[in-house]
């Protein structure tokens, strides 16, 4: 596999930063970020957790290069001692992060990294590119996975993709989100997502007509014969030649399997006619695939207009996240050690919803014995451990007054270790696992939560210990008391 | 500089459709492929081309592996005369393009690709990632710098990006489109593109107090000291902060340059209220940057209620067009070989903007020769010239009775060639030279069409003889008679 250095993807004020901490003698104090996004892409009610295993390969490979020793040396910005530190820099910190494929919430770490503050600061890009990335394409796909309720997604878009790796990792995410194939050939070979494809207009047109495309395509690829029926004219043309294609060459070696597809007109109409006529010839197996501009709103739509399609290539609404094309996770100062002491360190804002909830945490997701349903996740203080034995008390943060009290439950610790003193301590589980035990833990949040409009608020809380750390540093402007 | 071998980032589709014109004989047959846009994002009255130096690595690099063809033999899908010719594949063919940073209309083609139909149709998918990836953000980059009227707007999204390539090729195609600088450092190293940033809230949250921060700051860069003052509070405590860290160490220095960003809140009353604190102050040469979900708009909107801002950074907004994320960029088969023929090929659909224009075209710009300014483009048959010194009738291809007669102008042909025969026959200018083309070549455009809302629609027309060529063909459904 193609391997990338990625260590100058970084911000420019990271080096600076690291530069001053170095010059002041600060370096090597013990810092805590947070990694967690503020609301849900689309108005969605979660969002699925993706990029974890690029932030690995990008922690592995971190060094500076004495060229790029060199090219930061032309900045005259950084001391020499800096740019000798750097010869030997490494990540030698802790990093928690929750499974990829998880069903993650607003305000809750997704990844935490505990590390000297040099190294925790520097990271800090590529980590947030890697993660907000491929949570926004998984978060995504699954939408459009849902709605397609049982039938095939295959990812479609590499040609509108925001550069190569939005194509290349934007495949794999859609793929963690439950896309059953990619058109991307590279990320097959790369990273197992099945790839597919059969032909572009451009094929139809290099016959001298559309029927003999079709009988050439369906004699080398008797096992794989799609037709895209749109060239010319879909019914009279298009599905008249095709059924025509199948007939000659397809049926007389016994094959049934087939497949016609529509890019472009009113899917809904051109689906059912198309239906019709293919049935009418004794083509039952023939499936119908669509494909021109589908997101998870125009599948809902057709579907329930009674479109007749079997499967959908989606493309560019999906790999660019069309619709909401940010995933606005961010990487926040929560906690520094002064000697053995963690110290919880606030950020106060203008706009409320930029506050941080300070701390070295936990994050504990409650399901409901019973039901294996998810009731709410609670972040806790890093020494707090939930008794299952013992009801659980939740209540909003904000709204404090609203309490539940549960019994019955499971307390699943969400974030799990992936580096411990730089050293990696998790191995990802195949591509195909990980899409698996996406799908399935989205089958543990209720309805009210995977509704597309206006779902329900999945509960986050502070545990008790927890708010009254933040409420205090809140009163006091980022000062302890 | 990093080089990664993209050959199997293609459309899995683009290897069927090759494996069939190889077994059918028909993968020497010369086709001809246009690159065109169809609607200009954001209702923006032109786009700015980018990606094509990405397009000539690419080209460069094309081969397939050992281990690629290994994969390919793999899927059982392939035959073994086509996989034995792939050791050797390489692009032959020919590819003209306008320059990066050139203003492009809808309709026209801003790349041509003449070679072996299997050749031609494989480069399709990169082709179109780079230059729509590239395009898209130069385009939206230009929007921004011309809403910022002569403020410096600076680069900052790589967090948010899609993927690494987002990041590092956004920050090259935003410097295209106008930008003066990117917080991405890797872009500075492999592109040229000017870095910088100063800090980020850590920085300040890393201190016992924000005094403490900024004064720290200012001694490691006197020279570069912006200092971020919405950590607690902008007005009680940031500003104030900042005024006397430069007061105490600036200052003695003789150091009157410094400035202060502003990441959230009302950006309008506080830069306001911060430029008459840093004045009473005496700071006059303080600079105000401010960054928080900028777009075009929001800059319009807050410099037109008299924000006191000297330079803008941009994240998320710009490094995913986030208003309009995707770049139609499209790849159609516009005529074939036969013999020595060129012979034009159509796409009917029934979508009638996704009817094509036929042919292997030349691109004129005409410029009235007084005004330097761009009257329209027309596209002729390859082997048409426009001469001059004679009057040139210019006519609507839908409203042909709309017509106009222009004289004294330049016709600039806009395609230049790239690859003659497979070798690379142009050098891309230096990034610096590119955005100042592009800047020029913008002000070549009518105010009436680089307006922000509802421009005027630039004239895209077709010659008389090309004209006369799609009609044929529309007619009778892409026959020639």
């Amino acid at each position: 596999m193609n391997k990338l250095n990625n260590t100058l993807l970084c911000d420019f004020y990271e080096l600076t930063m690291a530069n001053g901490y170095y010059e002041l003698g600060k370096g090597q104090e013990i810092a805590y970020f947070d990694v967690f996004y503020r609301s849900v892409p689309d108005g969605g009610g979660f969002a699925i957790a993706a990029g974890l295993e690029q932030v690995i390969e990008y922690i592995k490979e971190l060094h500076f290069t004495d060229e790029d020793i060199e090219f930061l040396k032309e900045k005259n910005m950084f001391s020499e001692g800096f740019l000798e530190y750097l010869r030997t820099f490494r990540f030698t910190g802790d990093i928690f992060a929750v499974p990829e494929g998880t069903p993650i919430f607003p305000g809750e770490p997704f990844m935490i990294v505990r590390a000297p503050s040099i190294e925790a600061q520097f990271i800090e890009t590529f980590v947030l590119l890697s993660l907000n990335h491929q949570s926004l394409i998984a978060t995504k796909a699954n939408r459009v996975v849902r709605a397609a309720d049982g039938r095939a997604v295959a990812e479609f878009g590499s040609r509108r993709a925001q550069g190569a790796d939005g194509a290349v990792l934007g495949a794999r995410a859609a793929y963690i989100g439950g896309c059953a194939a990619t058109a991307c050939t590279i990320s097959d070979r790369d990273y197992a997502i099945p790839s597919t494809g059969t032909m572009a207009h451009s094929w139809v047109q290099m016959f001298d007509n559309e029927y003999d495309a079709f009988v050439s395509y369906c004699k080398i690829y008797p096992n794989n014969a799609t037709l895209l029926v749109d060239t010319y004219d879909v019914l009279k043309s298009g599905v008249p030649n095709a059924i025509r294609a199948f007939k000659e060459v397809l049926l007389p070696k016994g094959i049934t399997k087939c497949g016609i597809r529509l890019d472009s007109g009113d899917i809904t109409y051109l689906s059912k006619k198309a239906r019709k006529m293919l049935d009418e010839a004794g083509l039952y197996d023939c499936k119908i695939v669509v494909s021109n501009s589908l997101d998870e709103n125009i599948i809902r739509d057709i579907i329930q207009q009674g479109a007749r399609i079997d499967s959908f290539g989606v493309g560019e609404r999906l790999i660019t996240a069309k619709s909401h094309p940010v995933f606005g996770g961010v990487y926040k100062l929560v906690a520094k050690e002064e000697g053995d002491t963690v110290v919880p360190k606030i950020k106060i804002s203008e706009n409320p919803e930029k506050i941080t909830t300070p701390h070295f945490k936990k994050v504990y997701r409650i399901f409901d014995k019973e039901t294996g349903r998810a009731i709410a996740d609670q972040l806790c203080v890093y020494d707090e451990v939930i008794d299952e034995s013992q009801p659980l008390e939740l209540f909003d943060p904000i709204e404090t007054w609203k309490r539940k009290t549960v019994e019955n439950y499971v307390a699943k610790e969400l974030l799990v270790p992936i580096f411990l003193n730089g050293e990696c301590v998790y191995e990802s589980p195949r591509i195909s696992e990980i899409r698996e035990y996406c799908l399935s833990q989205v089958t543990t949040l209720w309805d009210e939560v995977t509704r597309f409009e206006n779902p329900h608020r999945y509960y986050v809380d502070l545990s008790e210990k927890l708010w009254a750390i933040k409420h205090e540093l809140l009163m006091n402007r980022g000062k302890r008391v």
